[in-house]
């Protein structure tokens, strides 16, 4: 991506040259997420154009200079099957990484495929290969399936995220607002974590029936249903009470009201869908926060934990059918662009970029 | 209060008889609060007019039929000065109550002064005596100070359950929105439970001194700061971060929204304010919410451990003096009418009526 | 059971009068439990034998005298198929109950078939019927299988309460030690939960295999293996680090030791199997508590929200699978005492009496 | 400490050669705590001697090469007065940093005057210089009193800690076992996060009267009552209930059982003092634990936002009083050998080395 609100276009690049600690990792999947179009839209601050989009990725380590090692200290070697966390660095020095341990908070975060630009090296996954930095926390994929795994992407840790900040528990009514590949993985999580029933208000017809796929209990169309139409659907299957958790996965400002709304007393709202700007809302504090004596939690981002038990999740084939079940479209590097677009349009449910066909 | 819109009146009633495990308390002391005047001006829903307001209140029990017990199981004696949840029934039988545990959420929830009226008996606090039925749950006072208890009134709970839900830690630094009672209240409680600090923003000149009197660091008064200049001046005391805790006590909509944007990313917001209906506000849940990672808390009414938490402190000579320095005015029956004015006006900080004194 | 070390007795007796609110249940499966068997031989205290065992029961409403209501208000009718909460009374009025909201440890809490006995009627669900008391806590079954709930009997709602107070995440290895009808349940809840593998150990071959069945990843037999063996095996499927989290469910006091030593620092312990008094252990603080950074929780006893969630999970068909893969085995009324000495020896997995049958 | 059960000896050393990152502190203050007696008399595991023990110290940096930063990345200067984290590494790269987020857990942590050794250079702050490492956690003291932080100590953090992990709340009654310098910070941190009472049991009459003058409400002298007569003595001060949390800081292992013996029903027992290992006791599993649905929870070490909330409430003159009240005795080095023996007969309260001073 050369800059914002300009087309993606294709590159030569040299080999890079690694550092010790650096790794080169043959690309096999790289993911579309709404991140991508928004980066290419220019709707996020602080991004170093021209850039390599693809923050989640899966390969080959095809060199390694020294040592690379996973969290049990074990050291990967060239051939390996890995995937790695976005996030790269974060300094583990500064109040936020020590004081307030909110390690999403770290001001000098940097992510592969949207903080790191093409300045910084092959640093994104919509690439041949990628410059992994020394300090780059890879998983190998011990068995998780590539395909699975990608099939959630980035939206994956980012529901276990949800999930857990959102308490789900035992008997749990959740619905989750939204369809997109953060709403489904969302879903088959909750349902993982024990939710009794999961409801789903999105949209278009094929994401609701992927919904279903991957675990929820019913669907509603939000093009066929307005918003009080929708309320009263989640009321009518919650003694009308409201769902014990909303999970808010859309994009769409007004959804972080609506999902207050469709939430019972003393519930809890997670708002997992505003990672970019859409804009503003407008609520009433007293009727739809306080008097319902709520809990609005955002969730940023992820940390490692979170992208550690996504691939944890996937190398278990039972556990991990639901991502199995989510629609994927493949497309060559030199069709990232039509990628973004039907990402935009809402025509894929997952869209994955292929380094290894051809256009 | 005859109705809603209408001026308060003066009535005569008999002597009620009192059924078994019931007790008429005679009124020493009776509060008025921000919910008195929406009672007054309608602005609350399901209130059985005519009613007799007052729902915090400290008196003498004059007589009892029957056995009435603290939660030691201990009984009262004629004579004992005492004080009562005003709470007096939840059903300890619906799904609020025993699936969720959220008994302030029970359907059948009653409220002397609010949802008890006057066909309901002598149920309110402005009045010489109070029918206190059976299995209200009273408190005795045990040496704690009867104008320190209502100089803080219903705030004073509140205050300790906007507390305990801000989970507020040693070496926070506390913002509070308002220097009404529940933000002095909050401010006294955020130091004893080891706020580092606590920042008040509020009006008028007089409430902000009693904020300093009560315990806050500083105060900045929004009669001369617009909302771009309070958050400055928060984050000026916070290494620009903002608060890590803020918790909305203001009666104002776009408090809610101001207090998003005066704490720290990953920190908590309380809104304890928005008791009844001011109307909507427009906030951006990207910028104000979602990527500040925020949790925002609604708390609605108060259950009886904070109430007895609230007795048991201000038992306490040495940590009750912050409400030893809440100004209070106090007011005859037949004033009632005039304390609401004043207290509609923010012309006192904290107003009781006295049924003991005459006009 | 008339008395402590006592054989149990079949007694007839007459019909009882209901008062208002009461209702008689016509019994159709009742438990028998570890709990059965300390009564029967006196290690509980405060028991007022002779009394009525069986505590968790299923049966149809024979006749109501006025109305009694589920939790959502709705009444229930005659021939209506329910269990009950065994804990009929809390007091709802104690420091207990209102301060802490420890309600399992109200002074006032009474237990059809342990705390209430013959002098109260018709107590316990070893009987034909039961007078259900006013304010008895009934559920209805909607469609959930009695053999199913059955199955689990009391350890249902007791590995609810466990899970929950063990914090399952997605992704935890939970360790269960001990594979009676706690740990079978607790095994089967845990994966509900999201636990990436649960790991039983246990005894006899019949139960583990019961646990294998009920969603054990593995099991490893006490009879083969001693402590220091179970340790090792733990560490072997635990990265060499021990369980996220480990739920006692033995009855033996020197598992809680192993519960600490098999579980990885900064874990998670749940004590649910010391429910009777089986002696003292030792160990060490230092090396088992402290030093590891634990957490141990004692589990005592369940509230109504365990078992109003046990019956709902029971409600659908697939998630309660397991449940109906436990061994049970069922006797009438007269082999009572035979199936005592079989939960004694551990010759059943799990005991039920069933009054329709003929001896 | 040349090793194990030797006494301690003086010794020179050449100024260090310093690296890039790191700087070169005089010393000022050291202290002298329980765990320099247990290095001494070899009760831990895995110490590098010979070694050199103080591992929380206050000095000025004499030399810094290149830039060490606090948290708001703020450089230091050289004459800055600082302290630091004796924790000097964890490696933010193994399961327990960033799965668990554990990081007390890290097994690539390394602390001054423990687990680094002389031939780690000059790792320890009985001493006239510290050279502290690149990557070493620096804190400016910023107004607060070195003698109040000392006479805290690595205590002052660990009850920090053990405070946060007991959840101390507005209104509980908090035990204290123990009355050393873990014992009395923690009941001036109780204190100052709302608890309503503070009891403490300890020894001998020295240290009791420091403990009422950091806050303690009452003491009982173990001394003069054994463990029966304690609990006895903490039941009629807590309505026969016992504390709401216990925090024990004794050492001594049968204070582990003492402590859920004092604390109520679904009360809270914190575990900080059985830092080292102090042999074996015995407990009953069902009456100590289980029937009581405790939570026992140790506390292993501290981490920077621990420490870092030390410093700061030092640094407000009010609230670190107590620490001001703590009776001290300095030590020239030369009289660290005696400054060890006095500790372990309990001679002093708070011990602390001073290299100014000569001996």
């Amino acid at each position: 991506m050369p800059g914002p609100g300009r087309p993606v276009e294709l590159r030569e690049a040299d080999e890079p040259a690694l550092e010790p600690g650096a790794a080169l990792l043959r690309v096999e999947l790289s993911e579309v997420c709404g991140t991508d179009v928004a980066l290419r839209d220019g709707r996020l601050a602080g991004v170093p154009y021209p850039i390599i989009p693809g923050h989640v990725s899966v390969g080959r380590l095809e060199s390694i200079r020294g040592t690379m090692a996973d969290v049990e200290g074990r050291p990967f070697r060239e051939g390996d099957r890995v995937t790695f966390l976005d996030v790269h660095r974060t300094c583990n020095a500064c109040w936020y990484c020590l004081v307030a341990k909110a390690t999403t908070r770290c001001p000098k975060r940097k992510v592969y495929g949207i903080t790191y630009g093409l300045a910084d090296g092959l640093t994104g996954g919509w690439s041949e290969a990628i410059h992994l930095k020394p300090g780059t926390r890879l998983i190998g994929l011990d068995g998780a399936d590539p395909d699975r795994l990608m099939a959630g992407g980035c939206s994956l840790p980012t529901a276990i995220h949800a999930v857990e900040r959102g308490e789900v528990a035992i008997g749990d009514t959740v619905l989750v607002l939204g369809s997109g590949p953060v709403g489904l993985s969302a879903i088959a999580v909750a349902r993982l974590r024990g939710a009794a029933a999961v409801l789903c208000v999105g949209a278009p017809a094929a994401r609701l029936e992927a919904a279903r796929a991957v675990g929820a209990a019913a669907t509603c169309d939000i093009e066929t249903h307005d918003e009080q139409a929708r309320i009263a659907w989640v009321l009518e299957r919650t003694s009308g009470r409201g769902a014990d958790l909303c999970i808010e996965a859309t994009g769409s400002p007004g959804a972080v009201v609506q999902a207050m709304r469709s939430t019972r007393d003393a519930g809890r709202v997670v708002i997992a869908g505003q990672y970019t700007d859409h804009g503003d809302t407008s609520f009433n504090p007293h009727a739809d926060l306080n008097r319902r004596h709520l809990e609005v939690r955002g969730v940023w981002g992820s940390d490692f934990s979170h992208f550690y038990k996504a691939v944890a999740l996937i190398a278990d084939p039972e556990r991990s059918r639901p991502w199995g079940r989510i629609p994927t479209e493949r497309y060559a590097l030199a069709r990232a662009g039509q990628a973004l677009d039907d990402v935009a349009a809402r025509r894929v449910v997952k869209a994955l970029i292929d380094p290894r066909v051809q256009a």
